[in-house]
Parts: structure tokens; C-alpha cells; sequence
């Protein structure tokens, strides 16, 4: 036969943007290699510039970046790194976003909006984008926004496991800060053993609809330590009025746990003067050190991020990372 | 200049599958015009033929099926009509499904899923559709499925003005058959008038999630006629069971509105026995004959949709029919 | 170099719908394999659930179904299969269809017709297939249908060798039931060693095309076997009325060979009353229990199905297979 | 509202490539209209350069060039006019190709051949196509290779008619020159009045398919007036061996009737040294001086192409003209 | 003939993004209309939103947005726009980037860099973008860029008029302030009525390339007034540098003309101190209040823009009104 | 886990178009391979026809064809065998074209100019290429043209080191024959040593732009051997006028150096009636018998591409070879 043969191998290579390299770097010490060299900077006209320091070429490709706050800027040099790795034959390229920009505007509330998060998710394809892994979306929809692969991850695990070591002792129930994200409370009690949840209903009282707005705390919490659990803790108002409401019922205490630590001004005032004792989340955005203050506690993401890259590279399972659901 | 100039003109035409023909004509007559006489038929291995009787060059074309049982059958000669219609030259082709075939597929609840309800806004896209048409859609994400616009037409005027002219002087409550719908009661809520509303919590009592599942109401419905409103009534389980939870707590009687009456095995049986006293919904998707009970009642939707399909065609506002959603 | 190295493998996985589940099977085991376990049941309302009980990350996805009445059914599940081993990562997915769904619909007979055969090449492309196996399509210029390879595979050998082996020691003529399909008799002729050939004239006297229609033999057959050959059995009208002016020309005898035996009614009746000896079909569709008959002989196309997967997996020739065609 | 109406109107005009522009200007003319100044000529190095010289902006664009010999040049020069349509606003852009270069390659005879029908139909959709119209397609699959309209003109009345007219008065017989194209010569028979039908059987004696290829005449012609038709003549080695046997069985005369006249070396010689009375083609292809002789008529395409040209601007219907046939 | 007819009628449409509102209210007020009222402001952690406040259905749609720093933040905001535009019907949309961000990454000056002009012109069409308008690309490649209609606009009338009408009495020389745009150079030249061109030399003197970066003036300047002509002026280093060696010259004066005025630091200082005594640029980029100065004159672009629009709207011819460019 | 596994190795496979098959023979022999054999030719009416006579499936295939006259012939005869590729299951299609055909026409100079250059990089993606091997691009934004990986190969070595060889011992100058093209002076003069640099100025006297042009030699170069080097010698008109301006003013000698060796009419004569000493070209286009004369020196670019499509297949990294370009 025609032609020259060669064994093929698989190449793993992990990228960073320049929003969260701390975690990047974790993920890539994890997995027992390094993040690959890169210069990046911004032009005199703040135009990003982007260039790889070795040979991709033929490469799988992971291209980490958190779309933090400037979320603009980030979310643009995410995609300038996608194409500057399409056009050096990387062979297939996914796109780490722990945190996926946008996603909130998911459907038009009105007419005449965008979808921003469908947007974002072509973009990535136009861009180059094999495939996405991200953490926690903020709604399971968004799988479908992009056409190919989406792995699906789940900070539960990391967050319920801390809480159940720390204060697996004391009486605990899991509360959804709002109707919403019951379904998410009841994952968060089978993880911690079993405890009760309770909800806030944030309506202007249930039976009259147009009075101003109260949290009303719905199941027992009165002598209990309670979880509060969010996805995202964006400026901090709906937790913290969600703990207040718990404490005027009688708990215990209060312990707030989400996963993408937005804080956005004025969060971390409100966080500071909240009736909660500890706050947790995890690292999936940068918390900079002048966000960080006592009660906070970031847990890492880096453990599962490298984890589903390996399983993504070896063709393992991901799904089976979190026991059937991914 | 070269050439020949001429005023150019639109021509609305609207088609219809053989899924519920009855709703198409009420649509067609409400516009002023007729469904565009169609061959189609099935060969005996049970392929679909499908033919237009008129030349369709250059119109503005709208193709209303309604995605029912047997479901694949239908969004099939759905998919063939757009196909016909694409290669006779349609100028632009609005595909009209009342109820959005696989709508509930929408996520991957676990692992080697499909998400079929992305899928099918991409089959659509393939087969030549430049928009869609739906109501009531069973998570408004679906709206970011289709790579084009959507509009996303509500079935709660119809419902609620119903129930408005009525039970209006009678003491209402809405309320939601489970905690995630709650937004949707609370429109309903405003839609008549600002009555109190209620939720059923369907679970294990919230304060032991390992036990037996059971219906609670919350919200006080004592007294009350209540609304039990939801978007789709399938085999019926869900809201039966919360009409009967709500009679437990002393409501003074219980109605059932809904938007898809899918009315699957048993759900016929089940409503016949229920408490509520009226089942209202509407012919997004034919209620045949034998289907057809006393408690019953089916409000058209050909208004809507007529009126949406006029919007569409003269570049109104669709938006404007529902106070600023679209 | 920065990064990790790994060799890598190739994972044949064969997956199956519910339309033929014994074909499938033979494929597998002749693969020396086993389909991967899938779930798949409908829903109340008849849509199509789907998942996978296995990991099938960077699979080689060969995804088989018999596109048998109801057809529009089985094609529906074979693309909401595609999609979900889209979405869960196969590397390649080759879609199996024996018998292409709707390839008769292969141009338009008339103004406003459907193309389908085209619409279903391009949405298996949108659900996500790479490529197609089928067999015996019934114009060649399907292949050019899909974006993409089409291995395209003849039956000739598995039907021929079997007439060969049981009828070769008698006077042998191939027959064409019409005069477009004079090129397939002509490899069948050759493949039985040279035997001659004949054709029926369905036409209306061919002097007289006015006049009712009639089955005017072309060439030599009295005192001969003749072996009707045609791609399709569908009502069987066309075959059986060629058998019977073959008898009436003085045929020896007539045996009816054909790849795809949709059999729809009356096929079974027509043929089991007509002068034919034996009718030698593939299971390229299931042939039901309540379809057999004495005189029908189903032979299997599982060998070359698994030998033309093999041949793909191992990137080796199909078009060897059979001399020079593919 | 805000912003500004204006009334739309339509701007038919007609682009020609440089093989066979007394085609295009007889399309013009009978249109009223007048072909838009166009510069087009050869750099040194053979590369095409097209421009056109008035303004196109949202022009309703046909672009009408033959596929004759040199072809591939022809068919670069129709992509690089497509290309500067789209490039310059044109608003829809018809391919009118008479000829549709590449037809005959419509499927893998074996292994390893490209489709260049469907390539030829791919690359004009990337250049700009919206839709094609062609005449008398080689096979009627071609119409699903180009993802959009197809508007496929029959050459049939043009030539029938003209055979009618002059010989209608004598006994006539359609012969088709191969087995393979008896449908057509039925559509022939019928527009003729019902005459008599035949077809030549080029085989290898039908019973001994092993030796030499002969023409057999099945079908009475003695005595007759054969119209011989075929949709090309390239080398016109098959009708004039038809001719021949024709005469042979004792045909009163023969004539040739055929859409695209290739006439590739040496089909004037045969042609001209033929038993034929007269050939008659269409000029969908150019016929060059020196191909001209007498016993050839070319008759025009032309009006046909207006016609088609006409409807398609004015959204009438282009079946109307063939009796339910598009 | 089924259905219902209309007229249709055009409906332009102008949006303008928040980075340089004043340049789109001029043009819409040249147009003799206003711009769409539309809501647009960042959420807490940087996302932005977008709505518009009036039915945009069917509109012809020209969307304005200067790429001026924050240039990510613009340019995402300028992407959500069209997405909402065509989620909301608009029939065609224009984008309007005055000047095209990340224009200078054209090319991959070494391995491993993106074409991050080229990922832009694919952003724009993912997200629905029908055609571009822009002005002096840096490269006229760009126009390769975008797969549709990009109308190229030229500064050079409004910067040469304001000069000819200036100092048209003095005596005026053209120079490029590098080797690579003596064309535009001398297309200034014409335009100012035939004045003599010079270029700057940006080198390490020509015959000893490895010493140090001279400028080094090509062409006779002593006593004229110089017109320094550019595309860009971002740092200001190059212009002014050349302003200097025509000064060392023994120019008589110094004019700074270009089109893109980025001016970021240290641009305003370095002007401010050069011996030029005029800059002038256009507003295709907004020039802040702290950045403008006695010598900067800054001329509207605005009038070629509504023009254009307003020729794209009536299929007029953008080409004319730059005498045979565009 | 169900199914099979097996390594996979990758297939280096060479294929070659008739338009210069000496450069690809020699490509695969410094490769240490043939060329894939493949029967093409044309049909009587100029079609092109092409097979491959080995299985080429899973391969990683490149397909070489030089884009000289007759360009469109071999430009199709070019996409055709892409096509024949895909539908041959190759893994991976490599388009190597020495020369990009059309490159010069990658921009409108004027309204209603196609961009032929981007429609070349369309086409071939559409036929199925995933990646281009060029040398040379006439623009270096032709990379940003095609949708995917680009490898720009430089014959600046090959063309330098010959020079530096025979001529390194004399006094050498580098000329660029236009302002427009200094920059790859400076990289010859860098290769060779750091000789000094001139260049042609082509123009009207620079001072008075509206005289006849004349050719103006910037930089000094009496007594040296100029180097001239341009990428393209088409008819030889620029380059032999700035041979005699370079002697005209004092040279020792002219050398010219080209890529691209288009040498189209009247080049042979000017070149050879020429001041030049020798001219030195690459053989990435053919150079005929005909055409070739003593002073013509013909370096061969196979080592070039043969060392990247080893790097290509080997996923090294073709930029390392230019030290730091690509």
C-alpha cells in the first residue's frame, strides 16, 4: 500500500487566559503538567493580543479562562485564543469556561432582548470550539445551546462534602433561598445524609400578591444549622435577606455555600454584616484578595476540572464522576 | 438603468398537516383566507407523500401542525411539508407547532442523553424553516434552541378571561400543581385580578425528604375556588393528585387549566374521577371525540395564533398581544 | 514539550434501535462483540426516550436501524440516537440504515413535491452522522445525497451465490421486471456464470401506447428457471405479474430474488399465490413471524454488514468487497 | 414609528457569461430587457476577471452561461460572476445553467470517484446561488444536489412540436437509443399524438451476454419515420449506430432529436455521414460555425428560458408550463 | 389564487451602541429620522444588557457602534445588538463599525497568532449579520474577510476637501509617513489637484540595514506645506516622528491628516508637542473632551455614512459616490 | 466494556493533479513514498474525470496540484480530487497548492469586483479540504481567506542560499522592485549577510505625480550586484524595467529572483533580452521545455514541501523551519 504509517498518539495541552491563572495552574499541577506558554497583553487600544510560545499542532487542546468581571474583555481574548488555536491545527479543542458568561440571559423575558447565553455558545463554535466543560449552569438548558459535547460538572460534591466534615455534628437542614431551586436542595440533603430542607418564599405573602415582597421561610429550621445554597452569589441581596429571614425563625445559625462567587459591589459588605457564619464557594471565578475577608472560604474546583480533562482526554466517563448524572 | 422594475408584492399562504385540521381552517377563516388545498398521504410502508395543489413561489408560508400522537408521524410530514415547500420556492417558510414536539427532552437529566427538543429546532432549521411559531413553551429556554426568531405566544389570556367571566364572582385562588411553576401562577394570579395564590409541595414532607412522597398545600385555599394551572396535562397524575389535596384542606372546589391537553392514557379516566369540578383547556393539539368528557371544556387558540400569524406577515408587534412578553 | 503523551485506540461500539433487533444482534456477534446496552421506550404521549447504559466517549459509533414500517418512527429514534451519542462525545458516527428511508422520493415527479430522499441524508447530517452504510440504494445518486462518505453495498453476492449453489445445475435466465433495471440483471447474469438475460416490458404494447398496459417478455425463456430480480418487494404487484407472463411465455419456472422486502399488504398474499417457486429476499427489514410463508427464504445480510463495519473501522477497502464497486 | 417607509420594488436583470452570449441576448430580448454591461476578460496567466458596470445593489440577478467546452473555464467564470453578485448586494441570485456541466458524473460508479454533479451544485451554493434553473437534467436526482429550488425545464414541446409541424403528416415512430430512457420517449409518443413507440437494445444479444455488443430495434419500425431522441449528443457515437440498425430493420427515415449538443469530435462526421435526415438540437449549448452543416437545426432555447425567467421573477409558476410537470 | 396579498414596504431602521452615541445621532439626523430607543446598561458584574424599545419586525437594520477602547466591551455589546435584531425579525441587518476592530491582526506575523480581523468579520455573521460598512480598512483584504456584502467607505474627501479649502493658496506636498501607502498617497494627491508626493523612509539608513531606524524624507519637501496622510493614528509615534524629519527638511509646515483617530497614550502629548500645526481626523471614533486640543480638528464622518446608508436602503450605488471605488 | 479497541495509526498518503506531477514526484520521493496511483483525464466535451486506484480510506491525505495555465482546468481538475477524497473516507484532506491560484484578486479595486481569492479558499473548503499547504501568499491576509489551518511556506531560503553560494563573494545589493514590497528585501538582506537595500520607484517622478512614469532606483547601487526580488514574474514587465534602471545606474550586475514562475507572455523574450545575468525562480509552478533558456536557474521547492507535510503529518511544527514564521 501506498504512503507512510505511524502510530498516532494523543496529546494533551492545557491554555490559559489571563482572568483566573491560579486556578489554571492548579488544574494543570493536578494532572501532572503545565499550562503551556503563552503572551498575551493588551495593544495601546486595549485590543487584545494572544500568541502560543511552543508548537500546538495537532494538540488536544484545553483553553481555560473564568469569565469574570471585566467579563467582556475575557470572553473575547477566550475567543481569540480558540482561533489562534484552530489556525495552529490544534486537532480538537475544548473550551474550559467554570463559570459560563451570560448565562443568566437565557430566554427573552420581553420581546426584543437577546439570547446572550446561545450567543456566547456560537461564538465559541464559530471560534473553533470542539466542545465546552463547564460547572453549574444556571440552567440545565444551556447543554442544548451548543452543538457538541457539553460536560456538565457539579460543585455539590465539593461543597456539601466540606460542610458535612466541618459540621456533620450538628443538626443541619439544607434552604433554597428561593422556590426555584428545590430540586438542587433535595440533591444537597440526600449528599449530606438525609437532613431536612425548608425553603424562602420570597412573595409578598402568598395569599396577598400585592403587598410588598417578604421572606417567608417555608419548613422547620428553628434550632437547626442552615445551608443555604445558590448557584451564583452575584450581589449578595437575595442570600443575605434569606439568612435574615432564617435567624428571625429561630435557626441556629446560618451557612451560606454557592457556587460561582460573582460578588459583585456590594456583596461582600452585605456578606460581612449577614447573620451567616461562614461563607463557601469555590474558586470557578478569582475571589481577589480585597473580596476575601474572614467568613469566606474558597474551596478549590481545580480537583474536578482536572479530573474531567483527564477523563475528557482518555475517553473515560464523566458522568460516572458524579454517580449517573452529567 | 438595465432591467425591469416591479412593485413587489407578499402573499400569505397558510398549509396545514393532517394532525388537526380543524384548528389550521378556524385559523384561516379568522385571517379571511382558506388552508392551501395539499395532497398528502401515506404509501404503504407507511412513507408520507405530500403535494401542494397551488404554486407557492415566493409566498410567505406558514405551516401549522400540531405535534401530537402519533407524534413521530406527524413532526415527520411536518418536516417533508417545509421541505416541499423550500424547493417550490416559499419566500420564507414559519413552521407552526402549537405544542413543541419532545419539548420536555430539553436537558440531559443523565448522561447519553439526547437533548431531543434541541434536535428537533434543528431539523426544522435543516429542512428549510426560517422561524417558529409556538405556545406555552415548557421551559421559555427553548426560544435559544432555534437559530432564528421564535415567538412564543401565551395561552393564559384565553385561559384566565374564561375563568375571569366564570367564577370571577366567587372567592379564586391559583394555584401552581408544583414549586416550580410558581411564576407562572403568579401572572395567572394578576391576570385575575390579584386573587391569593397557593402552591401544591410535592414531596416527601420537606423536613424528612426520605419518606413517602406526599401532596401539601401551601397557601391558605380554605374556601376557595382554586385554579390549578400548568402547562401541559399528560397522563394526568400530577394535577389529579392536587386537585384531591386541595379538597383535603377544605377548598371549596377545584378547577384545572391548562394549555397542552396531550390527555395521554389514563388521563381521561383520572380527570372524569377527579374532584375538579371544570377542566379547561385548549386545541393546541386535537381532543378527539372519545377523549371528550362533560367536565371538559376546550377554548380555541386560532385567535392567537390568527393574530399572530397577521403580526408576522404585516411586521406588527407579536409582543404587543401579551403586554410586553414576547 | 509541554504536556502528556498517550497512545491512542480506536473503540468499534455498535448501537441499535428498536426496529430490527436480531439483525443487529447477528452483526454484532459476527463482529465478535456485543451491542452496547441502550435504553429506549416511548413516553405516554408516543415521543422517543433514548440513553445509553455505557460510556461512548471517543467511541467509533456505528449506529444500525431497519427504517421499516412505522417508518417515520424508526427514522425519528435513529436520529434522536445520533443525537445523543453526539452530545456524549463519539468521536465518528456511522449511521447503518440498510434501507434508506424514503429513497424512492428521490426527485420531483411533479411541481410542490418533496424531495425526502434528500431530507433525510441532510438531517442525519444535522443530528450529527459522519457517514452512511446502506445497501442496494435504489438510485445510485443517493450516495451523492449525503455531505459526506455513503458505503454503498450490493446484496447481488448473498442472493446470487445462494441461487447459484441451489439452482445452478439448471437452465438459468435472469429476468429485469422492467426495462430501467436492465444494468442490475446484467451483474447478475455475470455473477451466475454468464447465464442469459430478459426483460419484462411493462408497457402498453410498446407499438400502441395507447392501449391497456402489458407484460411483454423480451428475450428467450421458455423452458428456463427464470430469477426475477428487483431492489424492493413493496405490494409485490409488479414482480408477480412479471412471474406470471414468464409462465405464460413458457418459463420452466420462476424465482423472485430482492434485496428489501417491505412486503406491505397484499405482498404476502400476492406471492404466495403466484406461480413462483421460491422468493429469496435479505433482512435488510425484519420480515415478522405473521410475513413468512413456505416459499419465502430469507437470507441474512448480517455478514456483509459486519464485514463492511469491520473494513470501516480498520480503515481498509469496502470497495473490494465486490470487485471494483463501491 | 420610528425610522422610514418606502414602497419595495423588484429589479429583475440578466447577467451573461462570455460561451454562448447569443443565447443570453435573445433571453434579454424577448424579455424587453437588455443584458447588463459586463467586463470579463483573461489575465496573462489564464486567471478570468469579471466586472460588472452598473450598479446590482438588491438586484433580483440571473446569471445565465453555458457549460460548453472549454468547461471548466465556463464554469470558473459563472462562480466568479456569482461571487461578485453576492459581494456587490444582489439580492437573489438564479444560476441559469442549460446545461448542467458535470451532470453525467452523478454518482460513484466504483470506488474512489468523486460526484462532481453534486460538486458543481455545492460550489455554486458557496459562491452565492439561491437557486438554478437547468434543462432537460441527465438524471431528475440532480434536482435534490443543490440545496434550494431547482427549476427543471423540459426541451420536449420545443423539439416535438417542431417534428410535428414538419413531419407531422407522415407515419411517425419514437425510438429511444437505450432501455434505459424509455419514460422519455413516452412523454415523446404522447406529445406526438400517440405514435407508436421503440427503443434500440445495445447489448451483447440479450441471451448471450457474453459477446459482442449489437443493437437490437425492439419495437416496430418498418415503413416508419423514427424520431430518435436522447437528451446529449457528445461524440454521437450511440444514435448513430441507432440510426443505423433503424434503417437496417427498414425504417422509412430517421431523425434525430436530442436537448444538448455537445457535438464533441467526431460527432460532426457521424452525424453528417448518418442515415439521418435531419438532426435537431436545442442551443442550451452553443453550436459553432464550423459544427454547423446541413442537416442540423438548432432550434432555441431561448423562449423557454425567458418564459421560466419571467414566472420566477413574478412569482408565477413554472409547472404551469410543462402541464404539471416542474 | 389561496392566501392574501400586501404591498410590501421597506422600514429602515438605525440603532446606535453607547460608544459613540453623537456620531449615530448625526447620521440619523442627516437621514432626517432617529434612532430606535433602546436600553442598554451593565448588570453588577459586567454583562451587558440590551432591548429595544419598539416593534423592530421586518426592519431594514443598520446597527452603528465605534470600536473604540474599551474595545471588547464594544465590540460584545455590538454582537448582542444583532443577536437581539434577529431574534426580533428584522429583515436585514447592516452592521456599521465606522472602524473595524482588531483590523491590524490581518495576518499571522508569526506561527501561533490569531487573525483576529478575520474571527470579527465571523463573529458578526454567527450572530446575524447580514452585511458590513466600513471605513479605510487597514487592509483592503478585510472585504475578503466577511462571507457577504461589506461596502468600503473612504475618508479621503472629507480630510482632502477640508485641506484643499484650507491651504488649497499654499504650497502643498502629500507624504506617506511609510514606504507602504505611497498608493493612498497619491490618490491625495490627485484629489488635491496634481501636488507633488514624498514618503518617509522609516529605516536604518537603506544601505546599511543592521544600524539604527532613521526617517529618512524620499522626495523634495523644503518649502512646502507637508500633508502627513495615515489611516491610523493610535500612539502617535510614527506621525510625528515623520513630522519631525520633514521639519529637519526644511518643510514649511506640517499638516497631519488620517482617518482613525485612536490617540491612545501617550498620542494627545506627543501631538500636542509636534511641530505639526494641524491634525486633522474624522469622529469615526469618538474623541473625548480630555483628549481634544487647540491643533486637533475633527471632521464628521457622519454625512458619508448617512449617505451610504441611505443608498444601501434604496439599492442606490455606494460605488459612485467615490468616482468609481468601493 | 462492550466493543473492540485497536491503536491507531495514522496514513501518509500523497496524491498528485496532472498540471506538474515532476514537483510532486519528487516531494514523495523525499519523502520516501510514491504517489498514490490515480487515472484522470478528460471526457470528449472537457469534463474531467478522475479515480484513485488504491483504497485511500482513513488516510491523511495530500493532494498537490501547481495552479499555472490552463489555471480553471486545473483548479477543478483540483477540487475534484478533494471531492474524490471525501467521498473516499480520507481522515484528513491537506490541499497543497504551491501557487494560490487568484491570489492576486483578493480585494475590490472597484465596485462589482468578485474576490476571487477568498471564492478559491470557499471552494476548496466546500469540496472538502481541511487545511492548505501555499508558499509565498501574495498577501499575507490570504491566510485569513480559508476557514482553517494555513501553512505559509517562505522559498526565501532556497532562492537567499543560492544566491549566497555563487555570489557571496561579490559586492550584493537586495532590490525590491516596488515601495510596496521592502519589507521582504529587508528579510533577503538579513539571509544574506546584511548587504544594503534599494529599491524601484515606480513613478511619475515622485514630485510631479501626473508625468509619465519612470522607474527611479532609491539607495545605492552602483557597482554591486543587484539582487531583485519580487514573488511573482508574470509577463516580466516590472522586473526587467528595474533590471535597466538598476544598470542605468551603475550596477555591476543584475540578479532577479522569484517564487512563482508564471513566465507568461511576453516574459521568455524580455527576460532573455534582458540586462539580468541570470534569473533564478522556484519551480512551485511548472517551468515548460519552451520556456526555458540560459539564464534561467529552476530551484526546486519539493524539499520545502516535503519538510512540512512531514511536519504536518508528524504534528511538528512547520513554523521552526522559517525560525519564528509560519
Amino acid at each position: 500500500m501506498t504512503g507512510m504509517k505511524k502510530t498516532t498518539e494523543k496529546h494533551l495541552m492545557v491554555f490559559s487566559g489571563r482572568a483566573h491563572p491560579a486556578l489554571a495552574e492548579q488544574v494543570t499541577e493536578l494532572l501532572g503538567t503545565e499550562l503551556v506558554p503563552t503572551s498575551a497583553y493588551e495593544f495601546a487600544n486595549s485590543e487584545i493580543y494572544v500568541r502560543y510560545e511552543e508548537s500546538v499542532r495537532g494538540s488536544d487542546a484545553f483553553v481555560i479562562q473564568s469569565h469574570t468581571a471585566p467579563i467582556n474583555e475575557w470572553i473575547m481574548e477566550h475567543l481569540i485564543m480558540v482561533d489562534a488555536l484552530k489556525r495552529a491545527s490544534a486537532k480538537r479543542i475544548t473550551v474550559v469556561m467554570p463559570f459560563w458568561g451570560y448565562s443568566r440571559q437565557d430566554k427573552k423575558h420581553r420581546g426584543r432582548e437577546p439570547i446572550s447565553a446561545r450567543l456566547i455558545a456560537d461564538l465559541f463554535k464559530t471560534a473553533g470550539a470542539d466542545r465546552i466543560i463547564s460547572v453549574d449552569l444556571h440552567a440545565d438548558q444551556l447543554q442544548g445551546y451548543f452543538d457538541g459535547p457539553v460536560d456538565h460538572l457539579m460543585a455539590l460534591p465539593v461543597l456539601a462534602d466540606y460542610i458535612k466534615e466541618k459540621y456533620g455534628d450538628q443538626e443541619l437542614a439544607v434552604v433554597s433561598p428561593d422556590a426555584g431551586r428545590i430540586k438542587v436542595a433535595e440533591r444537597w440533603s440526600a449528599r449530606l445524609g438525609g437532613v431536612p430542607l425548608a425553603f424562602i418564599h420570597k412573595t409578598r405573602d402568598i395569599t396577598r400578591p400585592n403587598e410588598t415582597v417578604a421572606n417567608r421561610v417555608v419548613g422547620e429550621v428553628a434550632g437547626k444549622i442552615c445551608v443555604l445554597t445558590d448557584d451564583i452569589i452575584d450581589t449578595g441581596g437575595t442570600v443575605v435577606k434569606a439568612a435574615e429571614a432564617l435567624m428571625k425563625e429561630g435557626a441556629a445559625g446560618v451557612i451560606i455555600a454557592a457556587t460561582h462567587a460573582l460578588l459583585s459591589e456590594p456583596a461582600v459588605d452585605r456578606l460581612k454584616n449577614s447573620p451567616a457564619v461562614e461563607i463557601i464557594v469555590t474558586d470557578t471565578l478569582p475571589v481577589p484578595e480585597e473580596k476575601q475577608f474572614d467568613k469566606l472560604t474558597t474551596l478549590s474546583i481545580a480537583p474536578m476540572l482536572s479530573q474531567a480533562i483527564r477523563e475528557v482526554f482518555e475517553d473515560g466517563s464523566v458522568t460516572k464522576m458524579f454517580d449517573g448524572h452529567a
